[in-house]
C-alpha cells in the first residue's frame, strides 16, 4: 500500500489533548482528554453488545447531532451493567469536561473501559479533570496512554492526504471482538467533510478493518470507534480521503491484534474465492478465532490439517473441498483439499515470524475478505484468569 | 436425576471388545474392536465439517443399511484430508476387522481420530487387528482405552433399563464442539429396538447432550456418535430407554468437558426464560466458549461481569437487559441486567468446585438449554502448541 505513516505520529491542526492518574489506578495514567479548538463533525460507531456500558447508550444520545468537541475517557472501570446510577455518571463526566474545555455536555463523548459491573469513582474523576485544559499538548501518544488498560504500550497513527491530516488513537488487548467498532479507536482530521459522508466513510473502513479484528471473540460491551472532522485543513478529494481512512483502520487494528493479550505474533487470514462477502467474512472470522490454529501458530507447530478444520466447522459456507487450497506466508500447504507434502521446517519457520499470514482460496466465487487476530498463549490465561482480582 | 450408572461400567449381553497396540503410538494402546455376538441394529450420526474425514465418508455409507457387526477405531492418525487414498485405506481397515470377526465389511464401522492429513499406517493396522477376536473380553473399559488421544483417562458408562443394559464408550478431549456427534462415542445396548426408533432416540438425545459440549469451539473432521442394539434382552419401554439414553449421553457429555484439554473443572451453563429452544442454544454456547468466562472460572476469579458481556454479544437473541438474572453454584450475582452486590469469598469459593453451575434467566419466554464445557488454562495452550511436533 502506498500510505507512508508518520513517525512519531502527530495531530491534524486544532486538536490536542492529554492524561493524568487520577486515582483510578495506582500510578499509571487513567484519565485522558481529548479536544478539538472548534466544533468538530463527528461520526460514530458503538458497540452491539445487548448489555452496553452506561457511556455507550450516552453516546449514541450525544453522537445524533453529530458535533463534538472533546472526548474523555477513563480505564480501569468501565460503568457497564451499573444501572442508572451508571448513566447519571456518565453525564456527570461529560459535563465535568464540557466545563473544563468550555462548551457544552452534550459535545462530550465519555467513554469508560475496565472492569464491568463496579461503580465508577466519579468524584475521583470529576477532581482529576479539573485544570487538564492547562496541560493539552499536540502528541496523540499522551492521550493514547491514558485510556490504556492491558495493552502493552500507547497506540497513535498519523497519516497525511492532501493538505489533511488523519490521526487514530486506540486501545485494544482484550475482550476484543468488535460487532461495530473496535473497544475504543479515536479518529481525527482537519480536513472539512460534511457529516453524511463522514458517518458513511468511517462505516465503510470500520467493516473492513475494526470490525474484522478478533483478539478472542468476545466483544466488549464498551466498543466506541468515533470520528472528528473540524474542517481547519479545508476540504479534501473524498476517494483519497476514504481510502487513506480505511488504510489507517486497518493498520490500527492490526496493531490491535498484534498487542492482544499474551499476543507474540499478528494472525492475517485472507479468505479468497467465496461465494459472497458475508461467507468471506465467516471463514475468515472463524479460522482467526480457532484456538487451535491459535496454538499452532503460537507453538509454531506445522499442524496444517487444522486449517482444514476451521474452515469446515463454518457449515453453511459454500466451498468446494476438491478445490480448496491454502498458504502460510507464501508456502502452500493445502491443494485440492488435501495436505501437499511441504517441508516442516520452512512451515515452522514461516509459522514464527511477527506476521503470519494464511491465505485460504475456497475456489467458489469471487469474494474476498481480510481478518486480523493473533495467536493464543499462556500470557492471555494468566491475564484473564485475574484481572479482576488483580 | 434417579439414574444410576454401574461402577464399575459393563458391557450388555453379546458385546465384547479388544485394544491393542499396533505401533501407530510409542507404547499406549492406538486400536480397538469392538464386536456384537449377533448383527445389531445401528444408527450414527456424524460431524458437519465439511472437511470430513475418510471414515465419515465411509461410515455415510455403511449406516446406510442400519446393522453393524463391529466397530474398529485407532488414534494417532485421523485419516482426514488424505484424498482418495484415504478411503481405501478406511475400507481396508474395515475388511480387516470383517475378516477378524468373521462378518463382511459394510457391517463395520471404521473411526480414525489424530493428526490431520497424515497418511494412515495401514499395514500395521491389517497386522495389528490379526489375534485381536482371540483378546475379545467384556470390559468395556478396555476398548475405551484404545481409542484415547489427549484424553486422561479411559471414558464408560453403563445403566439398566428394565431388562436391558446400556453402555457408553467415548473420547473427546480437544478440537470439540459437536455439531452432529461428539468426538468419538459408541453406545451399546441389548435391547430389542427397531431402527427407526433408535436413529430419533439417538437424534433426540445428541441434541441434548454431545451437541451442547464445547471444549474448545472447534469442530472436528471426526465426530461420530454411533449406537448398536443387538436385541438380546428384549423389547423394552421406549419412553423409560429414551430417557436412560439422554441421561447417559449427558453424563458422558460432563465427562469429556471435565476432561478437555488442560480443563480444571465442569462449566456447566444453563440458559433459561429464552425465547425459543434456538435462543437458548445459542447463548449457552456462547457462553461455555467465551475465554474470558472460561479463564475467569479457571483462576476463580470473581469477575462476573463478564457474563453480561456474554450473553449479550449474541447479537441476535431476544432478551431483556432489565429482567435478566444470573447465578453461579445458587449465588445470585445479576439481577436485572445488573451485577448484585454480592461476597466475593463466595463467589470466589464457589467459582472453586468440582463443578461450576452457571444459570442465567433472560426473562423473556419458556425455552431452556444447558451447554457442557470446561475452564481454559495454560493446559490446553501447552497441549496444542505442540500436538503435531510432539
Amino acid at each position: 500500500m502506498p500510505f507512508r505513516f508518520d513517525d512519531p505520529p502527530r495531530f491534524p491542526q486544532g486538536f490536542r489533548c492529554a492524561s493524568r492518574n487520577v486515582g483510578l489506578k495506582p500510578n499509571a495514567r487513567d484519565l485522558a482528554l481529548f479536544v478539538s479548538e472548534t466544533d468538530a463533525t463527528a461520526a460514530a460507531v458503538f458497540t452491539r453488545n445487548q448489555f452496553p456500558g452506561a457511556p455507550i447508550l450516552l453516546g449514541r444520545e450525544t453522537i445524533r447531532e453529530q458535533r463534538l468537541r472533546a472526548i474523555v475517557a477513563n480505564s480501569k472501570v468501565s460503568n457497564v451493567a451499573t444501572g442508572d446510577e451508571g448513566l447519571k455518571h456518565a453525564r456527570r463526566m461529560a459535563a465535568a469536561a464540557a466545563a473544563e474545555v468550555g462548551t457544552t455536555p452534550n459535545r462530550v463523548l465519555v467513554s469508560s473501559t475496565g472492569v464491568i459491573g463496579v461503580p465508577l469513582p466519579i468524584e475521583k474523576i470529576e477532581a482529576g479533570i479539573r485544570g487538564m485544559a492547562r496541560e493539552l499538548r499536540d502528541n496523540p501518544l499522551d492521550g493514547a496512554e491514558g485510556i490504556m488498560t492491558t495493552d502493552t504500550h500507547p497506540k497513535a497513527l498519523s497519516l497525511r492526504v492532501g493538505a489533511a491530516t488523519i490521526t487514530w488513537v486506540a486501545k485494544g488487548s482484550g475482550m476484543i471482538s468488535p460487532n461495530m467498532a473496535t473497544m475504543l479507536a479515536y479518529i481525527f482530521t482537519d480536513a472539512r467533510i460534511e457529516a453524511a459522508a463522514l458517518d458513511r466513510m468511517l462505516r465503510d473502513a470500520v467493516h473492513v478493518s475494526f470490525n474484522m479484528l478478533s483478539v478472542d471473540s468476545d466483544t466488549s460491551t464498551s466498543d466506541t470507534c468515533a470520528m472528528l472532522a473540524n474542517g481547519l485543513a479545508g476540504p479534501v478529494e473524498e476517494k483519497a480521503f476514504a481510502a487513506a481512512l480505511t488504510a489507517g483502520c486497518i493498520r490500527m487494528a492490526e496493531t490491535l491484534a498484534r498487542d492482544g493479550e499474551g499476543a507474540t505474533r499478528l494472525l492475517r487470514i485472507t479468505v479468497r474465492g467465496a461465494a459472497s462477502d458475508d461467507d468471506a467474512r465467516r471463514v475468515a472470522k472463524a479460522v482467526v478465532n480457532s484456538p487451535l490454529i491459535k496454538t499452532m501458530v503460537h507453538g509454531a507447530d506445522p499442524n496444517v490439517g487444522r486449517i482444514l478444520m476451521a474452515v469446515g466447522k463454518v457449515g453453511d459456507v459454500r466451498l468446494a473441498p476438491a478445490s480448496t487450497r491454502a498458504s502460510i506466508n507464501g508456502f502452500e500447504v493445502v491443494r485440492q483439499g488435501a495436505l501437499v507434502a511441504f517441508d516442516e521446517a520452512l512451515v515452522r519457520a514461516a509459522l514464527t515470524t511477527h506476521t503470519v499470514d494464511l491465505v485460504i482460496e475456497l475456489g467458489v466465487g469471487m469474494a474476498a475478505a481480510t481478518a486480523f487476530g493473533c495467536d493464543l498463549s499462556r500470557g492471555y490465561i494468566e491475564e484473564n484468569a485475574s484481572y479482576y482480582s488483580s
